[in-house]
């Protein structure tokens, strides 16, 4: 996967130029992004809010890449001036993309409630634009009959979640617009606007292919010493594992995956400097493991967001109920994606050896 | 693996005499084991509780396999005589499995809070024997740490879980004595002693073999109509479905499943009677899938126990997170269960065809 492109980079210019060409271009996609950002309105009234949750994604989507890009190839730039940007710029895309994963949690628990209550009617995936529309009214509700309590339980458990995640949603709204409307932002975008005419390269001797093949070999490193023969074996139960823990923070077992998730992202940003490997791309199995860990991450914090309710003072038994089983649900989708990753990778190695 | 096996039964005697024999040796270890039970005192006081539960065991296992085989090889028999005695077999041994079904489900739900609350010294499996004993005592409690809420919870679970089962358990006790000393319990061990010493054939033309081929064919069927195939994927998540819904009673998806475990029984005993397959027993791959089986109908009696204990009035928040995520992890496990059945069925029948 890793072989020597000599030919392809003496083609397109030397490595720093690759690199430099690569950084203009996501840079541009960002300054276009933020532009568009702000014509929507920040989701100002007016049909416009879609258009600034997409361009917000953009503006993510590139602000990834950037700071992916500085880092793989960190030999090749100015060390100062980008080591100055990347916490910056993910510092944004972190700030930006809080809104969206409220809303992307609170449909993941709602969804799920309605699986688990039997709901034949499960709304098909709504747009991420549309997420956290999806609305408690939903749910059914069997007050008028006399065993109806759990699943008063469960739309009781569904009404909690969505004023705890929607406050938390409309929070990280406000904290992105005065985030894009701060100088620390602006700063951060003239970094930008600099990327986009002049990228700041260092003269070193630095070969592309070896720097891409580290991110990939960070990556291989961080999956070996993953649980991975553990995850393979379905229904192992691991993930439950301390589901009653006192502890209020996310179960440390997740942290390796998360970390994965990290590299692997790395790893494909690194591939669309140097496109390597027969395709020229990320293999589908690639595709398919960076979703799975994807999954991890979103099933593991909708976990947490239901034990985080269950907390709450004075909650009705059947309410509390209801979000145990919730959390057990969530924690199940998470050794379920983590087999799914295994299974993905099993493929990505065999396809690469 | 129904191949006709003409010159052994031909060796041992007619159809008739081979099932005779095979009900005449159940029938006097169903005499050993009611005397054994009587002298054992019935679990009166002085150590010989557990020699009152392995007679009360042995009872069962033989009572089981003479309906089992009235049942399969009926047409061999008097069939008013053998109709009479089946349902009054089944009363008897479904009486006596009561106890050590409450005492291994209090267990599976203790040992599962145990995992749950990340308590690393989890009890090796106790023996059946002492199923029951394990105490909440075991139970972590972290009540001098603030945030130890959850934790509570869990030892608050496994208290009201032991107070509920414990109860059931007694009261089951109680009414399996009262069974051994009625008069309805005497007329089957007259029947039984009958059996002991003259069964009472039917002159019929009935090929063993056949009958026990029907057996075998009867629990193909069942199982052709599981959902095996969605078993075979792991993590689908089927088990769960309608785990919040106000229904009281076990989920219907439990059902067939727990028909072919007793289609699956009655198979193994028609084996005993009638020796096929190379090994002339049950294989492995049947073994294995019997005790999934067996996994199955535990975990969802257990699940349904946690559900059932969360409707208790009154109870704390925690306590009935900690039974939801109990619940769900015992739904689990009943997937979990399915998926076993289904790798052990493939195996099956890969190495019968």
């Amino acid at each position: 996967m890793a072989q020597q492109h000599l030919e392809t980079t003496g083609a397109e210019g030397s490595a720093g130029e690759v690199v430099a060409a690569h950084l203009r271009e996501q840079a541009t996609e960002f300054l276009r992004s933020l532009r568009q950002h702000r014509e929507s309105g920040g989701a100002a009234p007016g049909g416009t809010a879609e258009e600034a949750a997409d361009a917000a994604r953009a503006l993510r989507r590139s602000a990834r890449r950037i700071s992916g890009t500085l880092h793989t190839f960190r030999p090749l730039l100015d060390p100062e001036w980008s080591d100055a940007l990347r916490p910056e710029l993910a510092w944004l895309s972190g700030t930006l993309a809080q809104e969206h994963a409220y809303a992307g949690r609170l449909e993941r628990l709602l969804s799920a409630l309605h699986r688990l209550s039997g709901a034949h009617a499960v709304p098909a995936q709504a747009p991420a634009a549309l997420a956290g529309r999806v609305s408690t009214a939903q749910l059914p509700r069997n007050e008028n009959t006399a065993s109806g309590n759990l699943t008063v339980g469960a739309a009781k458990a569904g009404a909690l979640l969505e004023r705890q995640l929607t406050l938390a949603r409309t929070r990280a709204h406000s904290t992105a617009l005065q985030a894009l409307g701060s100088s620390r932002f602006h700063a951060v975008a003239d970094n930008v606007a600099v990327l986009a005419s002049e990228v700041p390269l260092r003269a070193a001797p630095a070969d592309l292919d070896a720097l891409a093949a580290t991110a990939e070999s960070r990556l291989a490193e961080a999956v070996a010493a993953l649980p991975l023969h553990r995850a393979g074996h379905p229904y192992n139960a691991e993930a439950l594992v301390q589901g009653l823990t006192a502890d209020t923070a996310p179960p440390s077992q997740d942290a390796p995956w998360h970390h994965v998730r990290l590299l692997l992202r790395l790893h494909r940003y690194a591939q669309e400097v140097v496109p390597c490997g027969p395709g020229g791309g990320p293999t589908d199995a690639e595709t398919e493991a960076a979703a799975a860990l994807d999954r991890h991450r979103d099933a593991a914090e909708a976990a947490a967001a239901a034990a985080h309710a269950a907390r709450t003072p004075r909650i009705a038994p059947a309410t509390a109920y209801a979000l145990g089983v919730l959390h057990a649900d969530q924690r199940h989708e998470v050794e379920a994606a983590r087999f799914a990753f295994q299974r993905a990778w099993l493929k990505e190695t065999v396809h690469t050896t």
